[in-house]
């Protein structure tokens, strides 16, 4: 009966999406179940909807078959899943539907469809000579702007924390009807993609991070392009360097001078961002030690810790926010130099004389400095992505794809109060476990809002090397459950790290009991940001295995 | 039975909380049950807890006797429904619970219990010396700060979003279990008073204007005291001079460099801010018409449209901020000044020289100036609960309280994209429907966020008068049927307009279905931002009339 079930179901589904839409590709399934580390579900068919219609007829069909759907949208959810389900399922690809369906200039924003990637929007901003400035996450400019913000991630303008700054949602929810959030649902509504809350309990927040829904469409809000823009780059070569920086600079986040969030990245981020593992050296071994890294740091001029912020404003105001800023780290950083996009130029054709000027060599440091310097400007950047190759001995054969190439690649995203005190405490401890279990501790520390700060650590190893799938996810969880006992619970989590989301028994039963309030019959994504707990879940799919 | 129903739950009251925190005294209930405008629902009795343990056992015993709970914090919700409840039930009065639980200078926030106001919040600030500012909100210093939140008002200092500068909730839910929000609810956490999403689905946004849980504990941020506050005050004397403003000052508001709402007030505004009804005054007639008002704005030295906003940083932020508006504003006020501590203070001991100096009588304006000046400094004030007595004939016998002193309130709140055009068509369109039902159209516009406005119209009224009571309700539903007509939904509602909350079926069932998921038995507030639907009401209570 299951086989003959999801037969059916597809059946359904071709119909209502057209047969193209609809894939059983063994091939393709094995793909989209693939991700920068070890998963475990299995995908028993992809659906292509090209509107909220068909989403609703899709979702209506998984209700009548029992059939778990997991939506995605671009699918570059890299280091937390990238396209894979928590539990077997069929993934729903929203990848066609991509339409940008407002824009004002006056009123900076744009009311997007979940297809719609970071590219695409930066195009549509240029090609209209828009004044407007988008946020940008770090992740790859193919990477939807719905499907971000859905995992709350974050960028580097003042816009960078994506849930805050977008609203009017359209919602198909797990039984396939349609809402629409805060106050685009009074029909003839003129703010709804303007003010968050709307009127009654604001629901917006129910739909990041969880399976309550598919937002089908949303407003993101943009910025006015500043009439100058600045970057600032500084680095400490003290190896505790950091929480004398983070406090000299959670001042001037608190009082507005700083709008946007402060990113430093410890000596192997910025390693990892630029280089390979040095293979062909047999002076170091994995994972580089001490020893190693004092004299990469040499050879690469940076420090310990390594930061950068964006300065945005009138000519005055950025004139008077490189004073506060120069005055709060005086004597706390070795280096501290603000950019602009004049220098920059200046710097990549003169870098030579340049170090001779200021005797900073800035050649290597820019190919980490361009794409950050982009970043804070709104522009998505390809870069990012290298890191994930690090542990790699072989150069990807066509454009790089971490799932695809093996790149083993977890984030643990721990959130911790914006005081040199917390962020020492959490650093220390990640770099420790990370080291313990044999990865290098590439961190970065990101002042994301004004009381505190995001410290993503990235596990990255070669997913082909037997063992080390094992060993990175015991790294991972090893280090999230001492995180989470020194009071610093995660932002974001993985799809095979789920049962992290909730607190106690009390919070997950209210979790279940609004899921089972939306939907009765557990369709939609069951697992995600929910604790296993075995009443909620639809019909598994055993019959995924007999299709492939 | 019901009447023995209620006994009993009263009588468990008694026992769980101590007798003395139990009411029934006649006066007292028909004292909580009136508002400034015509009330229905009768309260049978007010129950004080004095911890969150109380009011989860008060929660079980109303489950248990199936009787409608009504959470109240300070009960100032003056002009949408004070104490008074949306359909018959018991008060929760939450007053008793006061405590400042935390505090932290460095992070910049308390967490604090609903029966914390706003001068006793500013009281503790000033004896630690702290350095740190609150946000008020305009109505009373003795307002809570959770019940302002939890009914998302406003403040004028850059944390004016209220609901948007809290998390860490303490939740009793309806069922009279207790759950904790965002990261508050892991064990040990850090970051629960500091960082608003959590992992997993963010539930904050549902417990805002709404029946799904009592908040009875949360963390408020506050902002360090800026080096350097001024405040700018101007004035245009052109009846559509507003619509040219806002343009002007919506780029400011989006490129940050107005970081706190800018509140425009029309001259019928500050007349009742600042006065009476001239009922002494032969010449005019009730509502006063254009010909009483170009008088009166000559008289008050008032324009059309009279704004005030706050500038908040460093000498120079300021000095720059005061360049960016100056430049704004130019040839679209009549006039534009920047007012600091010194000044005001000069101001208030020498109104007649300055007169001569500048032209301007400041001594009237002070009256309405100082504590919009000093609301911007998150200092609360009592002055603005004068225009409640506006048509009132006598003078209140004790201190203003105007649920009592018979003042009619209305504040329909509708909010309006941030563009001149917008706020024109619907400040015009506010002032025809409140004169033509024969109140003076009071209005003020605030520029609550970087895209949005608040366009709050005050129906002030004599409830004294027989038949104002209906007429009043008359204009506020023909006032907010045209504004939702042209687009202009409103951001909060009062107990007797709950039906305007919900925009269409679908989103209607939503809400009742998480309302059955929080709330089966329906006994917390019902009718609170919901639309009436028969089933989802608790038993009514009959026996009130009965008791009383």
């Amino acid at each position: 009966m299951p086989l003959s079930m999801l037969n059916e179901a597809v059946r359904e589904w071709e119909r209502a999406l057209g047969v193209e839409n609809v894939t059983l590709d063994a091939a393709v399934l094995r793909n989209v179940s693939t991700a920068t580390f070890a998963t475990t579900a299995r995908v028993g068919a992809v659906i292509r909807p090209g509107n909220t219609e068909e989403v609703q007829r899709a979702l209506r069909i998984a209700n009548r078959f029992r059939i778990p759907l997991y939506p995605i949208a671009s699918g570059k959810n890299w280091g937390y899943g990238s396209r894979a389900p928590v539990r077997d399922g069929v993934l729903l690809d929203l990848g066609r539907m991509n339409r940008i369906l407002a824009f004002d200039e006056d009123l900076a924003y744009v009311t997007i469809e979940p297809g719609v990637t970071q590219r695409q929007l930066q195009s549509f901003l240029r090609e209209r000579k828009s004044s407007l400035w988008m946020d940008a996450t770090g992740a790859s400019p193919d990477c939807s702007i719905v499907g971000n913000t859905m995992e709350r991630g974050f960028g580097h303008t003042p816009l960078g924390d994506h849930a805050g700054n977008a609203c009017g949602f359209e919602v198909v929810l797990p039984t396939g009807e349609r809402i629409e959030t805060g106050f685009s649902r009074f029909e003839g509504s003129k703010t709804g993609p303007l003010s968050r809350w709307g009127v009654g309990p604001s629901l917006d927040g129910l739909f990041t991070q969880s399976n309550f829904g598919i937002v089908t469409r949303m407003s993101v809000w943009l910025m006015p392009a500043p009439e100058r823009f600045e970057a600032f780059f500084f680095l400490t070569r003290k190896e505790d360097g950091l929480a004398d920086i983070v406090d000299a600079l959670r001042p001037l986040r608190l009082n507005g001078t700083l709008r946007s969030t402060i990113h430093i990245g410890n000596d192997y981020k910025v390693l990892t961002a630029t280089s390979r593992f040095p293979w062909a050296d047999d002076s170091v071994a994995a994972p580089l030690d001490g020893a190693a890294m004092t004299r990469l740091r040499k050879t690469l001029s940076i420090g310990y810790w390594n930061g950068s912020g964006g300065l945005y404003g009138t000519r005055g105001q950025v004139k008077e926010a490189k004073r506060q800023i120069r005055r709060a780290l005086a004597g706390k950083v070795d280096r501290l130099q603000f950019v602009d996009d004049r220098l920059l130029r200046l710097m990549a054709r003169f870098s030579t004389p340049f170090r001779m000027l200021t005797g900073w060599d800035i050649s290597k440091t820019l190919k980490v400095l361009d794409p950050v310097y982009n970043l804070m400007k709104g522009v998505p950047t390809e870069s990012t992505l290298g890191s994930a190759y690090w542990r790699k001995r072989e150069d990807p054969l066509s454009a790089p794809d971490p799932d695809r190439d093996g790149c083993g690649l977890l984030w643990c995203s721990p959130v911790v109060p914006s005081t040199g005190k917390d962020v020492r405490a959490a650093t220390t401890l990640a770099s420790r476990i990370v080291l313990a279990h044999g990865f290098e501790p590439q961190m970065s520390l990101s002042l994301a809002t004004e009381r505190s700060a995001i410290c993503v650590t990235t596990i990255s190893y070669d997913r082909h090397v037997p063992g080390e799938d094992a060993r990175a996810l015991a790294c991972y969880k090893a280090l999230t459950v001492a995180l989470l006992e020194h009071g610093y619970p995660p932002y974001r989590l993985n799809i095979r790290s789920m049962d992290f989301a909730q607190g106690n028994d009390q919070y997950a039963g209210v979790i279940a009991g609004l899921k089972a309030s939306l939907d009765p019959n557990g369709v939609l994504a069951p697992g995600r940001y929910e604790r296993p707990v075995a009443v909620q879940e639809a019909t598994p799919l055993p019959v995924v295995a007999v299709l492939r």
